[in-house]
Formats: structure tokens, sequence, C-alpha cells
């Protein structure tokens, strides 16, 4: 881990190699870290496996609230890379950190978005390999790549659909978008005080289904995780496979929550399927694997849900009961 | 590579869709980069080699000029890292980029460093693997991901140094500093423009020895890039091994534009010794490798000047021409 020697202090008072030393050099637990006291860390190579790699960063006031509790700002930061990596079928084992700093950061913000770290660090069995520490007149921003490993045979693409393949997502769709309403202070429909908490908790801590996307490779044939929005990933699936995705709009999983918020018309559904930010994993998989699919669903405790199917063409199309397409008006979606 | 959903256009009017496709992917030139169109990038093991990994960024206003060239901001964003992978003796081969823009940045801003990136690429055999793209009310920031192969033994350490060893530097001292030293407009002294140019081409470009460091495998003990300042950097080398190091301030290589900046007393010497972001390799190695090292500098075009020796004890000194060590105080350094 390194700092810039022309910056000697953030949070007014510590030096930064002593906000390394107290607060990170304890997270840097895997042997190639060297606890952050080298120029570079080292990864030994796995037999079998390739190396997968990502990288996001978060920017107060565009991807989180500069009020926003540190300790979820850091999971937020650390989940949006650990949901590429389960999207991919890859195991998460380490992440560089690269923090940028307003020099008005004070320390109590540091030593909970630490703890943040901490704790994801525990509950998905990764560890610190490194990073920077560096500061700004800007907002404060962290910048995370995330490593993991990949099976035999490599990573799962977001090519590889074919055409009778079905579609499935886990979790529910359109909570964080519903969260991130409420936070601009929108109207809360007819959601009751938990319901809130838990879309502004949505929002702010994505829980991507790790665990689950490692049962993937062999099972499924594309995946993407959903960041951008339901069905602008899946056009990202279409095009990448060179097929036609429909979508059965009665089948998208969504919260009671949400449905309190937003209702339940096609309007409502096409929302929740155009809004970003849910780190859940769309995949395609063929009928056959489907059985084992609910199977590892099970025993990962991730809700999947089959939602649609792969057909000759190219785009995607949402569909409502009647098996009619929606006007892509209503899907809130530009991209493809 | 990826990009926020909600924030649709970056430089005005090209979409960050449009920036990835237009501007980055040609640079994702690796076969697991996937053109920048997978959620992830895949790194295949090479036999018998570890991967080393280290990651820097930079904030205009901090690290450079916002004014700065872009080709040149694209190449320091790089170099700084590639700085880290030639001290720890380890090839680079790829990176991840990260950048978070002001949304006044502009087209042409974005073109220009894009070239540099791809005209570093081509000079240090190095792909674009993946990145992220997002935008931001402060100052422009740059984050590089690097990463390298190892030898077989894995990578240089800081750590390794032992009594009797030789102490050596790459390139010379001080440069960067006198280079920000005149941007900050203060008093060129006997220095001609053409030396006041090299000097800001120090600070605004540097040049790590990526080649040359290949070769200290097998030959250093202990290295490290110099980015804090030479002393504090070999101070990180005396803690980390267990010694003490001396410096002959007469060894230390200046080069004739800094010496015509700010002349040729002790305190010059201190002052270039104290300086940072030279990014050259400070290292030590056993007395009998001196001659392959000065042969492996040879073969690389990489200047390389023994500058002193471990010892029994611990830190760093500076010792004048009859060997008495200097004061401290003139070494504009705190760290240890």
């Amino acid at each position: 881990m390194t700092r810039s020697a022309s910056r000697a202090t953030v949070a007014g008072r510590l030096s930064e190699f002593d906000l390394i030393e107290e607060l990170f050099a304890p997270l840097a637990t895997a042997p190639g870290a060297f606890r952050l006291k080298d120029d570079a860390a080292q990864i030994a190579p796995l037999r079998g496996h390739g190396l997968v790699v990502t990288t996001d960063a978060l920017v107060a006031g565009v991807d989180f609230f500069a009020a926003d509790p540190p300790a979820q700002v850091a999971k937020k930061a650390l989940r949006v890379n650990l949901s590429d990596l389960a999207a991919k079928g890859a195991r998460p084992f380490a992440y560089l950190l690269t923090l940028i700093l307003p020099r008005s950061t004070k320390q109590a913000w540091l030593n909970a978005f630490a703890r943040g770290l901490r704790e994801d660090q525990s509950r998905f069995a990764i560890a610190l390999l490194g990073g920077d520490i560096s500061s700004t007149e800007g907002p404060l921003t962290v910048s995370i790549t995330a490593l993991g490993r990949a099976p035999r045979g490599g990573m799962l693409r977001r090519r590889g659909a074919r055409i009778g393949d079905l579609v499935f997502v886990t979790g529910t769709i359109g909570d964080s978008a519903g969260g991130l309403a409420l936070l601009r202070a929108s109207d809360g429909g007819g959601t009751s005080p938990a319901q809130r908490r838990r879309l502004i908790q949505a929002y702010r801590v994505p829980t991507p289904p790790v665990r689950f996307g490692l049962s993937l490779p062999g099972l499924a044939s594309a995946a993407i995780d959903v960041s951008d929005g339901l069905l602008a990933d899946l056009g990202h699936v279409a095009e990448a496979s060179g097929a036609r995705i429909l979508i059965e709009a009665a089948r998208l999983p969504r919260s009671g929550a949400l449905r309190a918020l937003w209702g339940d018309g096609l309007r409502a559904v096409a929302r929740a399927a155009g809004a970003g930010d849910d780190y859940q994993i769309a995949f395609t998989a063929p009928r056959r694997a489907e059985s084992k699919i609910l199977a590892a669903a099970a025993r990962a405790q991730t809700r999947v849900t089959r939602i649609g199917r792969v057909e000759k063409g190219s785009g995607v199309t949402l569909l409502d009961d009647k098996g009619r397409p929606i006007g892509a008006r209503h899907a809130g979606f530009t991209h493809f």
C-alpha cells in the first residue's frame, strides 16, 4: 500500500502511514499482501485455475450519499465488485482498495469504514491485498479491484446463450431503485416503515449471490450481473450471444416492499426491470439444467426465478400476460 | 469495463458506452480482456510464475496539474504503477483503469489521454484489461491497477538487505522535485530552457527502469521504487531488513539540470535525496553481484550508481566527503 509524500496527513491528524498501519494493515491477512509493507502484492498461481479481475469505483454524491453510514459505503464498494465476480462464477479471494479522501474526512468515518471492510472480509472470505490512499479537493471516492479464481474451463461469459435456453434471475429486482427513490424523498406509497428501511438497505448495501454464483459454471450458458438494469443487462447477453431474449413481465421477482411502493401494474414492472444497481445475477441455461439450478439455489439459500427464454433474433422483449410485447417506452432503457 | 446507469454522458455528448467502445476497447488487446465487453477479465496462469499486483491513483491538483498535457497524465498514471512492478523484478503485462471524470471533461482531452495510454502500451508491451468510468463533481482522478508476472522464486522484497551489501540506485535523483519546483514558478537558478524542460518532463512523465528491473531477481537482495524520496524509501528497506544503510552524498546521481537549478552543496544533495516521485529503483546487492549488475545496466541502457552500503544497526544515514553523518535536518524527511 502506498501514499504520496506530498501530503502527510488526512483526517486532520493521522498520517497516511498511520492510517495504513492502524486501520488497513490488520485487514491484509493474505500472505502475499505482506501486511501492506511492500510496493506490490503477490499472488501464487493455483493449479488449474485462472484469475478473474474486475474494478468498480464509487463516488460520493453519485453512487452513494456522502452522509451514508461509512461501514455501508465500504460494503457497497466491495460488493459491487463481488457481484461482477459472482456473475462470472468466480470465487473472490482478495481486493485492492484505493481511497481518495477529502481533507475533511474524520477519523471516526475511517474507523467505521474499516469496520465495514472487516465484516465483509469475514462474510465473503476475502482479504485486502494492497491499495493506495490519496487526498482530493472533491468528493470521497472508493475504487476497488477485486480478484477471484475461475474454475477449470474459465469464467462464465455474457455470450453463450443458445436458442431454447431458459432465462433466470436471482433475488428480486428494483429494490435498490425503490430505495434510491425513497432517499430522494419521493412519496413512500403504501409502504410500511420496515419496508422503506428494506428498500433503502437494498440501495445502500447490495447482497450479490456470491455463493450461488459458484455453482453456475457447468450449468449456465451465459451470465451477467444486473447493474445497468435487468433489461439493459440482458440486452448485453442477447447481443453478445446473437439471440433474442423474451421476458415474461408477470414472472419478474419483485419484493412486497417494492410492490407496496410502486404498485403492480405493467408500468411498475417495467420500471423495476429498467432500474439498475440490483447486483443480482441474470443468466441463461439449457432446460435440462433447470432442476440442478433450483437445487443449487436451495443449497445456497438464494431465490432464483425463471423469467423467460432465448429465441432466434436480437434484443430483449418484455411480454405481458398474454404474451404480447410491452412497448420499450415503458422499459426506461436506451442502450440497445 | 463498466459504467454506472445513473449517468449517461460525460464530455457533453459521448455516452460512457461510446467512450469505452471508441477510445478504450481498442486498447484492450489481451485475449482475457474480451474487448471490455464483459463484467470481468480473465488471466490465464503462467506456469512457474506468480502474479504481482499494485495500484496507484493520481488526482488532479494533487499529483498532476489539471492543465498538464492529457497524454502525459495517462503515461504518469501508468508509469507510477509500472515503477512498483519494476522494483519488484516483475514483468508488467496488463492494467485496469478507473477514470473519474468531471462533467466538463472535453472529448479532445479524452482522445489525447487514450493516445498516451496507447503509446505506453506499445512501449512497455502491456494491454488494458478492464476498468470503470465514473463522473465526479471534483477533480479528475485516474486509478490504475497494474499486473505483472513474477519470476520463479517470487518477487523482490523490501526486506532482504544483508550486512555488507552494497546499495545502488537507477537514473538520477531529484529531477522530478526540481521540475515541480519550476512549475510552482520558483526561480530557475542557472538552468537553461532545455534543462528546465527536462526537469519538468521528469515531473510529468517518469521513466521507471522497467527493462532493467527484470534483471534484478537473482542479483539484488532487496529493492524499492523511489517514490517517497530516496532516503525515506531506503529507510523502508533498512527497517524491513533490520539493518542500517549508509549513503555517500557525493555519490548520489544528479542530473546537470538539477545541479544548475539547486547547486552542488550538501544541502542541495540532501534536498534531492529527500524529494519524492523519482520512480527509480533503489536496491541492495552482495558485492559479488556488482559486475553482473553493471553489465545488466549496460544491456538495458540504464544508469546504475553505487551509492552506499549496508551495515549493522538501523535507519539511513547520509555521509559527507569525509564519512561524517549529515544531520537529518537536511534530509527533509520525517518518516523514520
